[in-house]
C-alpha cells in the first residue's frame, strides 16, 4: 500500500458535524458546558447516535452509557475501536474529547464512502465521564471490565446520590460492573485528542504521536521549624519552615527544567502554620506532584526531589516529613500503533513529534485491554479546559486524515 | 555620686515576692495564665496592691485599672514612674511583665529601706492589658491621655461585650478617656523587661539598654501568574506565582541577614490560589512584615524589599501588587535615660549592650508623654510567651539593682 494515494476525509461533512456539535451546550464565550449526564451532554450523545444511524451505522449504548457507532465489515471478525468523549469540564472548550469522537465518526463515514472493505469492523465510541465529573474514567473502566467498587467513591456527594443519578439516566449500579467487553474481539484502540500543551505549536509540528501517558506521584512534604516571635528572635536563630519550603519549591523547579526535560512538576500549594504575620512559620505543608513518562524516570525524579527536601531542611535547620498521597503509573502506548500513526502521517506528508502526554486519557485505561495509541493535534497556546481552547481547522483535518489512514493501515496489518 | 557605693536591693524579699506572684495563675508547665481581667490577673493585681500598702506605700487604681504603688518623698514635686504589666498571654511565662513590676516595687522598698530621700516621688505601676488580650496598650494609652475610641475596636467579640466586660470589673467605658495624667507631674518612665530575644545571652552580656522600639511595616505582596494544567503545560511556558513568592521569601531573608543587621523581617504566610495539586498557582498572597529601629532604616528596608518583589515578579514573568496593611513608627528611647542606665550598670560593674527592641512595650506609648527608657535582662534561648521563658536569678538581681541605681541617679539629675 506504500505508494498508494492516502485516503481523505470529507472536509465539509466533518466541519458541519463539528459546528453542529459545538452548538450543543455552547457558552457565550465560545466554549461548551456539557458535564457528564447533564441535559446538554445527553443531547450531544443523542445527536451522535442519530447521526450514526442516519448514515447506516449501528448505534449502540452499553450499560455504562458508552455510546458507539459501528461500521460492520462482512469479512471481519474483530473490531478496531476509535473514539474519545463528548463530556466537557465546566465552561470547557469545543475540541477536548469532541474532536476525537467526531474524527472517529468521520473515519467510519469515509471508509464507507470509499467503499473500502476493511478486514475489521470499525467502532467509534464516546466514553462516559472522561472528565471525571462523577467517576474518573467511568466509561472506559466499565468497557474494559476494570471498574471496581472503589473507583465509585464519588468525588462529591455520596454514594446514594450517585445511585439516584444513575437511575435518573436509566443506568443501574450493578450493571456497571457487567458490561466489560472481551479483549479478543478487538485489535486495538486509537484516539485523536488535542495536545493541551504547546509543544507542537512551539516547534511548528503538524501532529503528535503519544509515546506514553505520564505517571504521577502526589506527595505532601512537611517542613517543621519553630514558632517564634518575629520581632525579637534574631534572623540567624530562627527555624523558619517557610524558607525550607520556598527553597524546595525553587530547587525542584530548576531540577526538572535542567535535568528532567521529559517530566513536569508542580508545587500547587504551601500551607503556612500558624500563618500569622508576626510569628516565624512553625510548619509548612507543601502539596507537590511530579509527572514522568516512564517508571525509571519517575523513580529517579522522586528520589532527586526527596534529596532536595532533605538538603533544604538541613540547610535551614528544619525537620522534614514526606508523605506519599497517591500514585498513577505511567502507561506506554503500543509501539506498533505509534508506527502505524507515523506511516499514516508520512503518507500525508505531515511532520510528527513523538511525545509523552502530560494529561490523562481513556487510552491509558484501554492500554491494559488492547493495543492503544493517541494522535495529538496542536493546541494554540496550550490552552485547554477553557472556552479559548483552539485548534486551527487545518490541523483538525490533518488529524482526521491521519486517523483514517492509520485505521486503514492497521486494519490490513492486523488481518 | 560617681565614687559612691551603688545601692543594692533586698534579694531575699525580691525572691519571695517573685515566687509568690508566680504562684498566682500558675500552670503545670511552670508558666502563668493571667489574661487581662481574668480571675488570676485580678488576684495578682490585688496581691500587688496589698503588698505595697503593707509596706507603707500608697496603693491606687485609676479608671483604666492601672494599679500603682507610690512612695512619696516629702521634698518632691514630680514623679519618676517605674513599671510594666502583670497580665500574661495564654500559657505565658513568669517573667514577661511581672519582673518589671516586681523590680519597680523592689526599688520603692530599697529606697525606703535605705532611708534615701529622693527629690522625686516614686510610682511603681502595673499597666492594664499590655498583652492586648482585649485592647492593645489599654492602660498606658489611657494613662497618657492617648486613648481614642478607634483603639477600642476590640479584636475579638463586639463593642457591647467589651463594655459588659468593663462593667464586670467595675470600669466605665466613658471614664477610660478621662484618666489621662498630666505630663508635667512626671520626670520620666523606666521599665525593666526580659529581652525576649537571645542577643544578650549569645554575646554573654549582662544587660541591655534599649535604643529604640522598632517600627513595623505590615504588607501584603500579591504575585499574579496564570493558572494552567500542571501536566500538559511545559515548565518553561508557565507563569507560576508560587515561584515568585518563594524567591521573594528567600531573597528578603538574605537581604535582611546580610544588609540590614539591625532589622528583622518575616514572611508569616503565603496563600496559594487555587491551591490544587494539579494547577499551576495563579496567585500567591504573601503576608510580610519588616521591623526597623529607626525611620531611615525602615524606609530603606521597605524600598529594598519592594525592589526584590518587582525583580522576582519580572524574573518569573509575573505581575506583582504591594498592599500596605499597617505601620507603626519606630520610637527612640530617650538618650539621657539610656545614659542614666549605662552609668548605673557601670557602677555595678555590669556589661551592657545597646540594642533595639523588636517587640512592642508600654514604653513606646509613654515616650510621647515623658522621657522613657527600658532595661533588658537576658532571656535564655530568646524564648518568651511560653512557660519555658527563663531568666537566671542572678540576671534578675542585676536588673533590679540597675533599675534602683538608675532611678536614684535620674532623680538627683532631674531635680
Amino acid at each position: 500500500m506504500v505508494n498508494e494515494q492516502p485516503l481523505r476525509i470529507n472536509e465539509r461533512r466533518f466541519r458541519e458535524n463539528f459546528d453542529t456539535l459545538a452548538q450543543i451546550g455552547s457558552t457565550p464565550e465560545g466554549g461548551v458546558n456539557r458535564l457528564t449526564f447533564s441535559e446538554a451532554h445527553s443531547q450531544a450523545r443523542k445527536w451522535f447516535l442519530e447521526t450514526a444511524r442516519k448514515a447506516g451505522f449501528e448505534g449502540t449504548v452499553d450499560a455504562a452509557a458508552n455510546h458507539s457507532a459501528i461500521l460492520r465489515s462482512p469479512t471481519a471478525e474483530k473490531i478496531l475501536l476509535l473514539g474519545s468523549h463528548l463530556d466537557s469540564v465546566p465552561n470547557g472548550g469545543r475540541f477536548d474529547g469532541a474532536l476525537g469522537v467526531l474524527t472517529a465518526l468521520e473515519v467510519l463515514h469515509s471508509v464507507k464512502d470509499a467503499k473500502l472493505q476493511l478486514p475489521v469492523h470499525l467502532e467509534a465510541i464516546d466514553f462516559t465521564d472522561e472528565e471525571s465529573t462523577h467517576v474518573e474514567f467511568l466509561g472506559s473502566r466499565a468497557f474494559t471490565g476494570q471498574l471496581k467498587s472503589e473507583n465509585l467513591q464519588v468525588r462529591e456527594g455520596n454514594q446514594a446520590e450517585f445511585k439516584a443519578l444513575l437511575e435518573s439516566v436509566n443506568l443501574s449500579y450493578a450493571q456497571l460492573f457487567q458490561c466489560g467487553r472481551n479483549p479478543k474481539d478487538y485489535i486495538g484502540y486509537l484516539e485523536l485528542h488535542i495536545e493541551q500543551g504547546s509543544r507542537l505549536v512551539d516547534q511548528g509540528i503538524d501532529l503528535g504521536i503519544v509515546s506514553s501517558i505520564v505517571g504521577i506521584n502526589f506527595e505532601r512534604i512537611i517542613f517543621y521549624g519553630q514558632a517564634n516571635h518575629a520581632g525579637t528572635t534574631p534572623m540567624s536563630s530562627r527555624k523558619n519552615a517557610g524558607l525550607g519550603a520556598s527553597a524546595f519549591n525553587l530547587k525542584v523547579d530548576t531540577l526538572v527544567k535542567e535535568k528532567f526535560l521529559d517530566c513536569v512538576s508542580n508545587v500547587g500549594n504551601m500551607r503556612f502554620i500558624p500563618g500569622a504575620s508576626n510569628v516565624v512559620p512553625e510548619r509548612v505543608e507543601v502539596t507537590a506532584e511530579y509527572r514522568a513518562p516512564n517508571e525509571d524516570l519517575g523513580t529517579a525524579l522522586k528520589e532527586a526531589v526527596h534529596r532536595i527536601a532533605k538538603a533544604e531542611a538541613e540547610r535551614f535547620n528544619l525537620e522534614v516529613e514526606i508523605i506519599p498521597v497517591g500514585q498513577t503509573n505511567s502507561v506506554p502506548m503500543d509501539p506498533k500503533v505509534q508506527e502505524v500513526i507515523r506511516l499514516a502521517a508520512d503518507s500525508l506528508g505531515l511532520a510528527v513529534l513523538t511525545l509523552p502526554s502530560g494529561a490523562a486519557h481513556d487510552a491509558q485505561i484501554l492500554a491494559d485491554f488492547t493495543p492503544a495509541g493517541i494522535v495529538f493535534v496542536p493546541s494554540i497556546g496550550g490552552i485547554s479546559h477553557n472556552p479559548k481552547e483552539y485548534t486551527p481547522w487545518e490541523d483538525c483535518i490533518n488529524g482526521a486524515n491521519v486517523l483514517l489512514n492509520a485505521a486503514a493501515k492497521w486494519a490490513f496489518q492486523a488481518s
